[in-house]
């Protein structure tokens, strides 16, 4: 009876399903704690991300863009066929009786559905949120199933390239203001993209597919992508190859001049109108001062569904130094685009709503910035304590509760061990290893001479002070450091 | 052909779903665009969040803890057993292949899971965060099925009741600074109530079962409540009348005194030593300077499971003129315990952490505040621009673009706007609505002399400065303001 085959059937596929997963890599159990492509944050990552995140948020306010939040889930319906090929990693609740939900994919769809359900005709927003994408983990490149975005959009009919321009700038003034080393920006448009697939013989049925196919250029050489529209997608060989001349040019706006005489593209009217626009918009870049980051680039095609215009993409570039010890291709670290049709599929009556925004890759920038920690070795305060209060006196709870009290109420950032009676050197040495600045010694002696001690962790030194004086001298000491 | 009933069976199914679905109360289609119980929060609504919860993290900070990140999801396994009653609100994630996952529930439940995972056992940890029920919506009360949660907790073996003691603590100094009126705090144990049901005949296997009907005290009278723990959970009457003297006991540390010498409850060892722990909790607070705002409740239970010790849960007082105008019950705006078990569960020896902690109902306090917003009328700006840049001129969108990089890069706030030739007087107003300070105007006439001219939007007056100071001279005046 006791033998597995005895086992009932649902017992029998529980135990195979614990036999079959793979251990959890964090923690000694065989059995797993948490979640696939998921993690924890420390309060030192939990540090880090507040701080650039504060850069950017802050961005995005001194270009006038106001806060929202939507929720971490919508109703299916509204993500469906919004992602293209990538639709198949949106994470589905499950049916427990009600509505059909899915967690949001990214926070663009949300915000074109936002502006459609209150009729929003104009609004210039940022949002930082988590989105969630179950995609197979490589946690090795930082890529994760639950993920932080930053996006800001500018929404509303406004002239051309205008917001589009002030979108690459504010890409620019981030990752300038992060400090990640030299980036380029690849600009491209999906008008001219379309065009081009027209012009060389793609079936419009097949603009979509062929699209993710080009977007794949950054990761895999034109050989392989050719073979993939050819073989997979059904790409006829000469028009794979009239793609290929195009793909792999890239230039600034003497690409877009040459691209105006090319004989082929301008017979393709919507490649024209992308063309002039990306010719308006190197003349804004060049007042803003930023054309010399911007490249026109024929091979950048983004996958999502969504966009109707301009699109971008920013990636760092490696000095030949720093690419010995990494890999070179870091990847993007922001990107965006026009989409002006995505409102509209919100609305009963399908009003449009020009939209155009970038999302910053936050979570490729901890990376940077937390492997750049490492190397040096610098290390960071979690806690933000100022003041320790210690005694070396027994019984003397009580005291260093009234006292830790009056620092509180200050304001002050105050921290005394939980034990009833610790010994001195044990609280000094708690100091010494959160790097607490200042303790308050009080004893027996001090409480009847209305006196307490006042010691400086890194030299030292101590001097007694009235206790009614406390709060005020550690003030002065804390403004004065 | 064209008949209903002869539909496809999927093209039925989709209708009928269609025809079904309750109309959505925010838009105007007979298609729900968002999920029920969700909500998107507005820039004013996410100013008034923002400024609550830097105060709140703020406190946390003060008092020494670090913060911590945790996925939106764990596995369901992770929050089985864990909120008794309230299970059946757990939001599970659809089977798509690989793990089964649940939406967190709460903050506690992972920060345990995580210490357990990363063998932490010691830590004073702060969180702020969304967590999801699958509640009846009642929104008008300030209810949601996403709301945001912010915990403190101190996890690890201290002394007696100087973790708990401190907890309370920081309940007072937040609902203190963030000046919503009066308040109280009450304080049980659960080894009080559990004794406290021995002694009184409840059979231990419904201990969990009554203490949920005992939590809804805030809600329903004693006798409904009674009724249900009779009628709907078997308990025998006397047992119910024996329980019914008990809970109806509030009052401070006296109270603690009283229950010292009650025959009955003595004879339970672990209510003795809650009422010990109490005791002490009680002296603890008054060093604290908070006893006054603590009493002692045996109505106090606290519907979740993994409870061992201390509970707590703060109300907002109102004063008679207040309840005119609003219904007198605002509910628990603070609540937590002691949880030393918790741990434990998840670790594959058992070692257990003994934690105690606390949860803010921020979402309440959102309620409270925006509430007496509106009825104030109070408007509050919700960007952060400090300066517009305009012209009277055509043409001279690229001047215009050429000045604000200059005050971007800076770091000043600045906006214009997105047209190729905006009148004067638009541009004058803008500013007016959005509240925005200082307009920079420049023209032809400026250009040529090398100067701009500032202008105060309250007061209208305008200067002219020098094109090489302005910088320096916006800084100047947005210093003074």
């Amino acid at each position: 009876m006791s033998q597995l085959g005895l086992l009932p059937r649902r017992a029998w596929a529980s135990l195979l399903s614990q036999l079959l997963r793979p251990p959890c890599a964090s923690c000694t159990g065989t059995v797993r704690c948490r979640s696939q492509g998921t993690r924890d944050l420390s309060p030192q990552q939990v540090l880090v991300r507040e701080k650039i995140l504060d850069l950017v948020v802050s961005c995005f306010k001194r270009h006038g863009a106001k806060g929202l939040d939507t929720p971490a889930f919508e109703l299916k319906e509204i993500l469906t066929e919004k992602y293209g090929e990538d639709s198949g990693l949106i994470y589905d609740l499950k049916d427990q009786g009600g509505e059909l939900l899915s967690l949001r994919y990214d926070l663009t769809v949300p915000f074109a559905r936002y502006l459609a359900m209150h009729k929003v005709k104009k609004m210039k927003r940022y949002q930082v949120g988590k989105v969630w994408r179950r995609e197979s983990p490589a946690i090795v490149q930082g890529r994760y199933r639950e993920f932080c975005q930053c996006d800001f959009d500018i929404a509303g009919q406004f002239d051309p390239m205008i917001p589009d321009a002030e979108c690459l700038k504010i890409i620019c003034e981030i990752l300038n203001g992060l400090q990640l080393g030299d980036f380029h920006i690849k600009v491209s448009d999906r008008r001219i993209m379309d065009g081009m697939f027209a012009v060389c013989g793609v079936p419009e049925s097949k603009f979509r597919a062929i699209g993710s196919s080009i977007d794949k250029l950054d990761k895999m050489s034109w050989k392989e992508v050719r073979h993939e529209m050819v073989a997979k997608k059904g790409l006829a060989p000469e028009v794979a190859d009239r793609i290929g001349e195009y793909v792999q040019c890239h230039g600034g706006v003497s690409l877009v001049e040459q691209m105006f005489q090319d004989p082929r593209l301008t017979q393709s009217k919507q490649a024209l109108e992308g063309l002039g626009d990306l010719k308006l918009l190197f003349e804004y870049l060049t007042s803003f001062g930023i054309a010399e980051k911007v490249s026109f680039d024929l091979s950048l095609a983004r996958g999502l569904d969504y966009y109707t215009g301009v699109i971008y993409e920013a990636v760092l570039l490696q000095t030949p130094a720093q690419a010995r010890d990494e890999p070179l291709n870091v990847g993007s670290v922001a990107a965006g685009g026009r989409y002006d049709g995505l409102v509209g599929m919100f609305d009963p009556k399908g009003h449009k709503v020009p939209c155009v925004g970038l999302s910053i890759g936050v979570e490729r920038i901890f990376y940077i910035v937390e492997q750049r920690m490492k190397t040096s070795g610098e290390k960071v305060r979690t806690t933000e304590t100022q003041v320790f209060v210690a005694t070396p006196q027994k019984n003397f709870l009580l005291e260093r509760m009234k006292l830790i009290t009056e620092l509180w109420d200050a304001g002050i950032k105050a921290e005394m061990l939980c034990k009833n009676n610790p010994k001195l050197l044990t609280q000094l040495h708690y100091c010494e290893n959160m790097g607490i600045p200042l303790v308050v010694i009080i004893g027996e002696q001090e409480l009847k001479e209305g006196i307490i001690k006042l010691r400086s962790v890194a030299s030292r030194e101590e001097v007694a002070i009235k206790r009614e004086n406390l709060v005020v001298e550690i003030q002065k000491r804390l403004s004065e450091s």
